[in-house]
């Protein structure tokens, strides 16, 4: 009897779902290094696609014409040297920029460090720009796009509603009081529902989760089936353990010099990487009598339920059957 | 009792498993903007590799040559302007490709729109080229590979079959009749076996899942354990709410023009991402007399089952234990 | 009764989790094809991130300096040609590396070809180097950084555990008896401890599974909630059926030459593609009695568990609530 109210009493099914992302802004920065230079979607959103996620690149460190050769490392613990017989040919340590040559040569007027075979000059990443290199990513914006299927009841929706026009898409934009059902989102927004300050989080970066809950009673009509937004960050940390805070990575762009050599941009991205994360179930009432006087399973449901067509083929991983 | 009936009776365990995929094809196009162009695999798949996904380029707008600088915009209802009273230095639109600078200056003969410092000259993308512009996309194919572990019972499987040769796997092309083992999958076939044209869905991209069943009875042999394929457009929208249809994103390539001045070539890639998603329960019969017999619970197992080794480690997500 | 035995005496929850990797190590190449070379990270992790995955080339076929022309094709069974009637113009086989011009043309001195119309020359992948290319990345490190989070128990943790000082992150490497917490993995352990020799898979490339494992018992002290680490190829194969094995994928870096003409890099990487799969459920004894004594539920759990509290929000796909 216990068996039966907790589970006899209803047909479940998880969700199989789809997400695209799609960010638009552009950002002004005017440095020494770069000067004045505009950034858009295609220069700050890396890779340009994935397949529930998008990283929005909000800081960085830029080592512009490294080229192969040598060149003196980075000081640091393990770096500095007074002579050749500090540096050992052919040694390269984890965080190493290259391969060090065997010679001690100087960095700059007072410090000498260990030469290394690598991408010159090497980077200096000691520094993270403050505040936030593309601080305007806080007014950045992103569409999600998320399709959702349960398989068990033949039911779809998407996350754009029926009733959202062309127009309304082209300049609503989240509220949770305001505009529950518009799905382009201010990402400062994001950040801040989740209790975090985006500035703070742009400087370093991090993992935001998008959160989009599908739970549906398909008993009642498909239209109250809708999507509802929450946004949590998926790497906080304790606030007395800030050991490896924060998310970034390296890539390079590539280049060719007049004379052919290959050179290349280093950029270390800091960034938020946005991860949307389709949660849902269906449920449907079943007649608990009915429902275990097997004879007439199928024949019942069939009248009494429009999503059922595919129940028996069970594509989903079910648990509950 | 109704217990013993809905879960008793057998032991059941969801698929681990992993995918990776490899399009074929090469396209030919010659437009006066490009000339005559041959586009490969490495042209098209954007990015190189993903986890379970891959997209594949079907049609573009190109913008080519683009510098930072200042330039119009391309016109539309924000955008036109009659004097410079009309702009606004500094601001930027959701929609905008860069910043403007406050000054109104002739688009066209008969347009003046607000200049911006963006990446210049602005995309154009108003119009989307019709028929798709690597059309040809129709024919290439993809080779999806899938290994599946079901942890409880340790097996595993892939998609390859045992029978299946290599001089087999060069040649074949999936076909639910004929050859319904082989992983090579024409690109149009997937999209029409979902009940979709590909040249329409080519024009504005979108989104199929390329689904794996594995439903594996071990009790049976081994070799019964077999994939099933099967097709879904993922994406799909109510015919009569046709609200920002079809997955694009932007990327670029740059370059270094001869002064050292940085380029790039915008592409604006529409196309179709694959998603591949694999389904699977495994289930073995249990005596249901003897499973409640907790003492005797392993050895009888041990016995009757080959799969059975890790069952105690439960490393899945196992919902049923 | 067998219903309270399976099920009622405790409350579980599904793991929601985010994984961000990082990866270290410089290698040094030298061949008559390139010279002298250094690797980093920018160079081997492609592409830059991605959502659980990562991806360390180890092995290349590099084809430089290819523009679009006209060459022959490399020499196999359906290219070779006597003469020009051999081929026909316009045809492109699903393995063409471009499209057939009609002509016949000396591959060398003593073969001759169909010529196409492709990114020339064509890349000749007929000999995989061996040893690897980047054999050096089997002492390349890997930092995995997973952040779980049970949301009917809002119970989170991160790997980087509590009493990991910056700097133990700096120099551990995870061993599974001395450094059993250590988050840094370098990659020849990772494929060694899941039974492979790294450099035969590194020629050919593979999958490895880096499984995160977080069975937790709440009821415990949340310092006991650990992480478990183990490794899996995820792409075995049967050692008798050696069909399309490893793993590799093409991808292209575009130049720009003086005349302005576009050329680009071919590489097909074969690598090692690590997926972090997390695993872990969590679960707190509940009183059964109390448990089914409904009105008195909610109360009872606040007082008894510190955890509970989005219990009834439901986030998570849950499958047992």
């Amino acid at each position: 009897w216990v068996f039966v109210w907790e589970k006899g009493y209803q047909e479940r099914d998880s969700v199989v779902s789809s997400v695209t992302t799609k960010a638009k802004g552009v950002a002004v920065t005017n440095t020494s290094q770069l000067g004045f230079r505009i950034w858009d979607v295609a220069d700050y959103v890396i890779p340009a696609q994935e397949e529930n996620s998008i990283f929005v690149m909000t800081n960085m460190i830029i080592t512009v014409n490294q080229t192969q050769g040598t060149c003196p490392e980075i000081p640091d613990q393990t770096t500095g040297c007074e002579s050749d017989a500090n540096c050992t040919a052919g040694s390269a340590g984890t965080h190493s920029n290259g391969v060090q040559t065997g010679r001690c040569v100087p960095f700059n007027a007072s410090v000498k460090t260990c030469e290394v075979a690598s991408w010159c000059p090497v980077e200096d990443d000691s520094r993270v720009p403050r505040p936030a290199f593309l601080k305007a990513a806080e007014n950045f914006t992103l569409l999600v796009k998320n399709n959702i299927w349960y398989p068990k009841f033949n039911f779809s929706k998407r996350n754009i509603l029926p009733n959202i026009s062309t127009a309304y898409l082209k300049s609503c934009v989240y509220d949770a009081r305001t505009d529950p059902f518009c799905p382009i989102f201010r990402l400062g927004h994001v950040v801040e529902s989740a209790g975090h300050s985006f500035q703070d989080m742009a400087m370093e970066g991090g993992i935001m989760g998008i959160q989009v809950n599908w739970d549906c009673n398909l008993d009642r009509a498909a239209a109250l089936c809708l999507p509802r937004y929450s946004f949590r960050r998926l790497d906080t940390r304790d606030a007395d353990h800030n050991v490896s805070p924060g998310y970034n990575f390296r890539f390079a762009k590539y280049y060719r010099d007049l004379a052919g050599q290959e050179q290349r941009t280093l950029i270390k991205a800091y960034g938020i990487r946005f991860d949307v994360i389709v949660f849902g179930k269906a449920t449907v009432l079943c007649d608990v009598i009915v429902l275990y006087c097997m004879k007439k399973r199928y024949y019942y449901r069939e009248k009494k339920y429009k999503f059922v067509e595919d129940y028996e083929q069970g594509l989903a991983g079910d648990a509950e059957q």
